[in-house]
């Protein structure tokens, strides 16, 4: 575990897109190889069993190695070679063992990340159905506004996170396997190319492509977009709940276990520890998802620079992705909601909020432009209230100022996040 | 047009995302949201024709009045209600008009740039299916490499083109209205809210979302991840087309209309200006989406900045990638194919670009490892073919040399790409 | 103006960077090459007149005509030579008329440009010089804390702003002429290449570069980098104003002229709209950075495409960072501190944000970490200043729970800034 | 080390930038503040001393233990304080332990780097001097040009990583300590705080900065945008020797040491693998830059993500370009140049590329126009010598076409870009 890596490698997907699960998912495209050689009788099946007992597992080892050549299946096929004769890598080129063990590293990675996303989705459809008539002030380009419902803010949350889920998964659907040999034609494997590559993808359990991708990287860059957009939906999230746990507004707390959110100087301390982490991952990800897109352009039949680049950007795309979800189902797992809070700091906000339902009643009488006029020209008088009675008598601006009859459409919204979260299940993509 | 944009915002979706489109469909959503209105009673029908029949087309006005509220939402809604009353902006926030502008404005570039970029497809699959065994040199990481087929190149181009433009249609599909007024909650259309949210998509022509999603930007991601994958894979077939038109290696070329190409001060340079022009929009579109991405974050019931932010990077985006997407179809019209040179090229690369065919076919006698170590040795001398005598009869290896004999499985790639290509028509996604 | 200028083109550079002022550099560099040419005897002082009577002012038309050539300097040139024949453009390629109008409109920009940060600066000072000893709750990792000064906090932006115009400054210096003719050994002058180029130099008041800098971009990085930092200085000041201006917090406020800050749907609003915007145009900033940064990688003589990214991104890097620094110049002045509110703010956070310093004089009597212990569980009680009663007497507890007492070295500090923004104006770098 | 690091974490910055040298530094930052303490008479020499012999190197565990409290300087702080009581961390808060240590991480790390920059300098600078007249062809655009010579490209690599070592001596310049406690007061140490602190910047050999800078990041962006410019001169010059490298141009070569730049399918191969790995890592880089850029925005007196996202963003950018630097160094160190080559490549280009001189020639007849005209027409025909003869008689052909007589003032830049180098050792900035 590395110094940053409780904050910023945080949950599963850490170690499912580490370097040893790399490694390994290396060592089983050179077993899957052997297995998919022996199935076309390309070499015989005790060379395949050879292949399959023969591994390696020094991840400091191969990385040390990898300098001379200028990747690391260079010198997992000389030691897998040493251990199992030629059987090793038939047919294959070092970047078709690099891609498809990124793209299996990558699929464990997004299965576990789904799983994670579905289980905070899940929390927050909870919180949506518990608050949705929960009111709680709104916040417009900073200043008080209208009243929303706790319950529509955090289906807003759930929206985002369930359209994250189905663009993770439209990405993971379309990793495949990547095999060409040298240069993408399977010629040293003369006319048992394509059904290597078959039963190949067959014991991956991954897709065939129309063609190798050495150089067409659309795969990479729709995965680090998928991720990108989880990131940001996490993020977006995660500050919301800072924010609303800050001290000046306080309509949210995280009740963590005893020790966490504490602060070396100040002992009062309380901090959301896990949504400032969660956003803190998701801050890294832009950066890293601009690094794969301007990597795209893969000259000829293998990029000089531009591949090797993809590897620590998908690598930290994961795990900064993973990490941000791990952290934000973990503070929703710690939220606790002060109603009460929410209703006083709408209180507090005073009538100004309700001005948009009080011109619009106003309007009535005096058309809007006039209403409007009136409305901004109370609003700025000291008595928001009391000005009004220049307009309105008493009975109608208290019926005016009340939050629970204003909050328009924000029950219902909820129940319609929630009913398509609820259809995910039985229709997923 | 600006002094850049010959070269930066070239092609149609320039002026489909250009201020004026974006202003008219600022106009459209208000023209539309007074028809709705009408369509559910809230107001007359004589009140909606008033609204029709206002307009503003003045972009240097509205820019600049835009300063004062912030966004240029304001002065077009009052600009409006001083020609139409207070039919106008029912029940709307700023926010509905510009994010329900920019989805119009991107629905509209979105089309024309899927129909050049089904266009360029096209071509590429002209280019793939004529030269599916056309020899060419392979260079993996600069070096010279086994043969390939320019038809398995362009095929690789084809497959990102159609990947690019499946990315594009998904984030098409899910373009939505925004319609929730202040907060999201359309309090202020009482009891009218839905119908009249419904009764606008329909005018609109766009699909209701669940929810408002003024602080729910991962449409805006998607959208820009969508683009930037597409400016990848456009990218990546210009920097190759740049590549292979260079003087060094000359097996494409631009054959463009006079003056196209030139030089201020070498009149004999014939420049691939439009794939140069291609690999330049598309440069600009990493950097665009990473500022959409790190603006996700879009706190409480409006951003006071991250929503500012996503006009220009939209606007810009969506112009770079259509520029590109524009610049490579040029490059495309004009582009002729060298075949000779390809194979005087793979001719001068020699003998040695078939090591890795020798070794397989060394290796029936020799066992693999030994065979590797003899051509590596045949390699390092001064004359491979002569070396290689010491090993193989001189027939056997005139046949080993033999290029159009190596090139694997590439015209049966370049099938299964065309194949793939041609049954999109009938099964978009 | 374009529609979106009013927010993101704000202010003086927006014009220096615009279009009409590139093409003018442009002309402005062919009008000092003829006079430099002259001055060394190559062209007759008649050829430079009619030169210096030449020029070209339709941006739209030079834009237009750009796209055969690739870039706008080919039409500049021949309608430059249609005008005044063959004494234009002696010695020069298209890279060196634009790069070095780039570097002209990048040195006026940035002249505006530091010369309204050091007026916000100055704006900034008076602020926190009023304000030393203004208590002002701390607030970290959004929970309270103990007590600042707002004139602390101001000094921070103090600091903040005045780093970055050092750095503006050094990139500022080290602009320097571009010229080299088509390939940087200005071959074509003969034996007159450096004498013209001096006197070029001179004619446009620009540093001689040690080389012609066609495919050495640090200049361009560094120009970008101070930018993307300035950038993020700014919207950094910008954003803690929004958050101070908001209804929770309500400690500052932006005091604009009417209309400012409105909502077309709210009429009560007064939105901070000048610190809103200057973080909204910060925002485009880092994603612009970072194309220059990728696109540095510029290769041979003369690069295809990383070099024409550049344009645009150089330019809104430009704008985007003078409409940010306008805009908080604007922010700042009309920015209306309320001392009560802070004082009131602080009181509202209760004596556990004093903790700390309770913590420090328990620990004289019950050693540092049983004091830790002690107050941790008085923080948690109900009343932390009741709680403490076990442990201190009362006269001691009010003095601890004191702000005015407990703002540490915030004063001097203050006073410190100050002195070294005073310090700047006799020792600029 | 990682599975990627060989490739990408090469180089003596590696391990100064680590996650060991990171946990040491924060252990030095509490001994010098413990000596500061002890220094002013507010800790005992005694409980110093205890200080100093307490130590904690786990890196696993203090970075598991992270999690809790969201950094890893609380159990830091916490494991120190378990082995020397309360003298530990007197003052200070979570942020001064980390942000010293990443300037004291960051300033080793650029020590080295500047080493390793400075020695790659000299080594491009030996190369610019042996041929400042070796004559290639130019290419601008892909196309060929008028000749350079080595040399000047050469020296063109040197300017840059100049300017480069300069920009980072730069940001090197003003690291400073960070020293604040809770909020930037030093409130909890009394009348003393101003003491320690300066106790303690001379403890740690940092300069004192005016104000604690918890939440002003300038330094931060400043040492992000030095890396990314150094990144960006080192991938320039590493991209061009694999270009140069290339099997189609040959002009350059990397001699490494046996097996480096080999590959698993092709025995014959021989990559650039230094050149390529160092442009691999450059490409990290501007993507982590726009990372601290976007995240400058720290709010209030600590940030709730902003901050932590800096942690991994510098460490990458040190470890990333320090790995850059040292590939290049390596490349360098390998590089063969083949004069023959460029010499013949020169001769392959044709006549053509003198078609600018020629021009130049023939308006001395013809006016420029006219001579334009003419060899363009020329330039045009399948023999350009030949279709001269229309114009100029054979011996001025002949003279004309002969590169030696056209490189211009390459070797004059040559030596100016020398002695510019030679001049920095008495003259660093």
């Amino acid at each position: 575990m590395g110094l940053f890596d409780g904050v910023h490698a945080a949950g599963p997907v850490a170690a499912l897109a580490g370097d040893a699960a790399w490694l390994r998912a290396m060592v089983d495209f050179e077993h899957a190889l052997a297995l998919a050689c022996a199935d076309v009788g390309l070499i015989s099946a005790a060379e395949a069993d050879a292949v399959l007992a023969a591994t390696v597992t020094d991840v400091d080892d191969v990385g040390e190695r990898a300098a001379a050549i200028g990747n690391p299946a260079g010198p997992l096929v000389r030691a897998l070679t040493e251990q199992a004769g030629d059987a090793v890598h038939r047919g294959a080129t070092s970047q078709d063992v690099l891609d498809t063990a990124m793209v299996l590293v990558a699929a464990q990675s997004l299965d576990a990340l789904l799983g994670s996303l579905a289980a905070a989705a899940d929390r927050v459809a909870e919180l949506a159905s518990a608050h949705a008539e929960t009111v709680q002030v709104g916040r417009t380009l900073s200043q008080y506004a209208p009243p929303v419902t706790f319950g529509l803010v955090a289906a807003g949350w759930l929206t985002g996170l369930d359209a994250a889920a189905d663009r993770l998964a439209g990405a993971r659907s379309r990793l495949a396997l990547q095999f060409g040999g040298a240069v993408g034609t399977l010629s040293s494997l003369g006319t048992q190319g394509l059904a290597v590559r078959e039963a190949l993808a067959r014991r991956l359990g991954l897709p065939e492509p129309v063609l190798p991708w050495h150089t067409e990287r659309t795969r990479v860059a729709e995965l680090a977009g998928a991720l990108a957009l989880t990131a940001g939906a996490v993020g977006s999230v995660a500050q919301e709940i800072v924010r609303l746990c800050g001290s000046d507004i306080g309509e949210l707390r995280e009740d963590g276990p005893p020790g966490s959110g504490g602060s070396t100087a100040m002992p009062h301390k309380h901090n959301p520890v896990a949504a400032i982490c969660a956003s803190a991952c998701a801050r890294r990800v832009p950066g890293l998802a601009s690094t794969v897109y301007a990597s795209m352009a893969h000259e000829h039949q293998r990029s000089a620079g531009a591949w090797h680049a993809e590897w620590p950007a998908v690598q930290d795309l994961l795990v900064a992705t993973g990490s941000a979800v791990h952290w934000l189902s973990t503070s929703l797992s710690r939220l606790v909601v002060d109603a009460d809070r929410m209703r006083a700091n709408l209180t507090a906000a005073g009538g100004t909020v309700f001005a948009e339902r009080v011109t619009v009643a106003l309007a009535d009488k005096l058309g809007m432009t006039a209403a409007r006029a009136a409305v901004t020209e109370c609003a700025a008088a000291d008595d928001f209230t009391e000005a009004l009675t220049a307009h309105l008598d008493k009975a109608a601006i208290a019926d005016l100022l009340d939050p629970a009859g204003y909050v328009g459409n924000a029950p219902e919204f909820v129940r319609r996040a929630l009913a398509a979260h609820g259809g995910r299940t039985s229709n997923d993509t």
